[in-house]
């Protein structure tokens, strides 16, 4: 371990001399920012928050570091869920963040590519693509403000994963900057290539534990031209699942979303987040919002869409339904389903889960988990939401403000909720967390539900490409002593 | 290294033990065909071809190899084109053949989801999915005898990447014997999943070097029930792509297949593959061929077809054009672009190739490739064929079968010819295999192509998970004295 020899002062002055010194922050007023996770959770520090402008500068950061035994925890736009981004351990520790690495370095029409650096945002991307009659589908909460690097590092999800898969599938390409500073140059625009091993596929969804993100080729598609968006009132998932079936019958790969909403989420909705409107007469147990989409103009999905639901009323699976008129009621419909973070705190205590279970188990998984949360706390709101068309269902329990009385109660409670759903996803093959991934907080829950085989070659690969543990130590993987 | 201990008598009393005596063959004349690859390049050896029934043989099998330091060559079909399941290296080896792990354990059509064993034909897959109202969209020349554990571990191509993305894409779970026998079961139904490190991405496309694909779980599609084929005749690879583009704005994701045929290609064919006929009343430099399907049984998809050839003939981009009216016509039509690997070696000696480059980038490959294998062998027959929507195009060079006095005269002149590929593709970003993988065949050209530090980590990787090199040794890499 050479960092000893390496003062915080002369590393710092280093750092300085690779990206400039504006760009070393150290001031806690600059920083405080960068050390706090999103969902305010985590406060960790670290001895500079530095912004490299250019790979080479990223990898002159992992050499540097390399030598001075540094810890380094990559940083998209700090939107994730799991404090992946925070650097929460007890050691000499810099945040790379890409912000400034923003450019979209090529556009290809006719290969359907784009080429940008990590700190894009993905709302520029989705308009570059725009701009070229062209779609970027992946589409999530964050999408003003999460970078590319972050999507990539976090394999993340969103409501197009259905169509288009998740980020994992619509990367061609990557460059990573190893824990040694190695360049991993594989900004390849190509379509197909079997020529060895697929290395990109280890950075992908890896949490900035293997190695720094810094460019990607992406996929574009043909842009979506006609759109149709349902809403759907159901009595259960099962009825759900029989709509999808038949949903998949009418529009095929047309589907790009389908996602369902508990009675309890539509309730709080409805309650806390501002401009939302009940659209129908009376309540349901289950709310589905489908939309289909295609690329030609005059494509008919709006009569599509109406036979579709004309038959659903017909076989009993649906018992009210409307479909969005016009953008703002398509807007309107998807307020009802979108992102709610801050308006949880608002209403009590939260506690969210990212459980995914194959397609066809979600009647039973909602069933059990329901019932066997309400047995331990019959007082819990127990609400769900999600991309039923993944297997995706988001389980967010809610209890008033006041009914814990200390931290470590909630901890205890958050902690046997944890267990409860996590014994049902297990037992129906499933994952304890679909798209938001591990993080800090899902570490002791990975490590009691993987199987043992998938940890420990997790953990082998891990030390084959960052030996020293210094690529955003603490994430992931518990420490071994407490493995 | 135990291997000593082992005489192979004890070794093969012990394989008979696993999987039953007529299980294991050593006869020449029951192991001939599975110790002779595809296309009849490589002629290996074993101590016997074992014929587990069952994951937990293979396991056995692979700790009993541990144990004597027995090398294991995985075999799926045998129809790989790069020598990559023929046993070729000089120490204890066994093949362990798939073919009686066939069973498709579940298949739920709610779920579009298949789960299979290794050995199952390609064509039994299309076909139970078919029996559902689905498709598995993986398609390719061998499929009436390649099995999907071989299309796994090489990551197959075929005719229907362009829409469905290539083998890799359609893999949801993977179940691996690992080298030292350890089953990692990620037999898992999930369309998100972001509990760790994907280990499956390791497996698939690793050719067998890092352990024995098992059993997977697919991803299944909504069936086609509308198609339009039609074959165009074009100017040149210019004007093809500018109408891949036309054919894009007016299909959208309804392209399954956009294939191009050069002129010699089509010729060669016209003249030895039995049963085509020449569709058009003048020959043209290059032929287009355009799939597209719709999963509505409805869809106007010939009308659309009729509109985009007569706008592409009014911009001049198509001389003459066909649409298939009938099956059999669109059987007509997809005969002269299917595979004719026999029918090469009656026409004389062939160089096969299987480049990509970037899609905007086949202009630039086609020309400068053609010009440089004609520069150094003006009597070459350069031909081309291959999927121009996946910037994926086959250059078959073809000789006299007295072209060359001896074998090591066409091996000359075979690596010049490699070598003046490569080097187009490379400076064009391109990939020396796109979809046949490297196998035996192309390792020397890996070598010299790749990236060292790309190469360097596979390495590592191969090391990590294989370390006494003996899962299918000496592919991929070359042995390190001559790397």
């Amino acid at each position: 371990m050479p960092s000893e020899a390496v003062t915080s002062e002369a590393l710092l002055a280093e750092l300085k001399s690779i990206v400039g010194e504006r760009y070393v922050l150290t001031d806690p007023v600059d920083t405080g920012g960068f050390l706090t996770d999103h969902r305010a959770r985590y406060h960790g520090s670290a001895l500079a928050v530095v912004r490299p402008g250019s790979t080479a500068e990223v990898a002159q950061l992992a050499r540097t570091c390399a030598a001075a035994g540094t810890a380094i925890v990559p940083q998209g736009g700090n939107t994730g869920l799991c404090g992946g981004a925070t650097p929460l351990e007890p050691r000499p520790t810099i945040v790379v963040r890409l912000d400034r690495m923003n450019r979209i370095r090529a556009i290809s029409p006719a290969e359907e590519t784009i080429t940008v650096e990590a700190g894009c945002i993905l709302q520029a991307i989705q308009g570059q693509a725009a701009a070229h009659g062209l779609l970027f589908p992946l589409s999530l909460g964050a999408e003003g403000s999460c970078q590319i690097g972050g999507n990539i590092s976090t394999n993340a999800g969103g409501i197009a994963v259905l169509r288009y898969g998740n980020m994992r599938q619509l990367v061609l390409g990557l460059e990573v900057v190893l824990a040694d500073g190695t360049v991993l140059d594989g900004l390849r625009r190509l379509r197909k290539d079997n020529a060895g091993y697929d290395l990109k596929q280890l950075f992908i969804g890896a949490e900035g534990t293997l190695g720094i993100v810094t460019a990607a080729v992406l996929k574009l598609f043909p842009a979506i031209r006609t759109r149709s968006i349902a809403l759907m009132q159901v009595a259960s998932v099962e009825d759900a699942l029989a709509l999808f079936a038949r949903a998949r019958a009418v529009f095929g790969e047309r589907i790009s979303s389908f996602e369902i909403i508990g009675s309890s989420y539509m309730d709080f909705v409805l309650r806390y987040v501002a401009g939302t409107v009940m659209p129908f007469a009376a309540k349901a147990p289950w709310y589905l919002l489908l939309e289909a989409g295609d690329s030609q103009p005059d494509a008919p999905l709006a009569a599509a869409m109406e036979g579709f639901l004309a038959e659903a009323f017909e076989a009993g699976l649906v018992s009210d339904a409307i479909i969005a008129a016009s953008l703002a009621q398509e807007e309107a419909i998807w307020k009802l389903r979108h992102g709610v973070t801050g308006e949880f705190k608002l209403a009590g205590k939260t506690m969210s889960h990212d459980t995914s279970v194959p397609v066809a188990e979600q009647p039973d998984f909602v069933k059990r988990v329901e019932a066997g949360i309400l047995a331990a706390y019959p007082d819990a709101n127990v609400m769900m939401v999600g991309h039923i068309g993944d297997g995706n269902i988001h389980v967010v329990v809610l209890f008033p403000h006041e009914r814990f009385a200390t931290a470590d109660d909630f901890e205890a409670a958050s902690d046997a909720i944890d267990m409860i759903i996590d014994d049902v996803a297990m037992e129906l093959g499933g994952s304890i967390t679909a798209e938001h991934g591990v993080g800090r907080t899902y570490r002791k829950r990975l490590a009691r539900t993987k199987n043992p085989d998938e940890l420990a070659l997790m953990r082998q690969i891990k030390a084959l490409l960052d030996p020293d543990n210094r690529m955003n130590p603490g994430k992931l993987f518990l420490p071994a002593t407490e493995a």
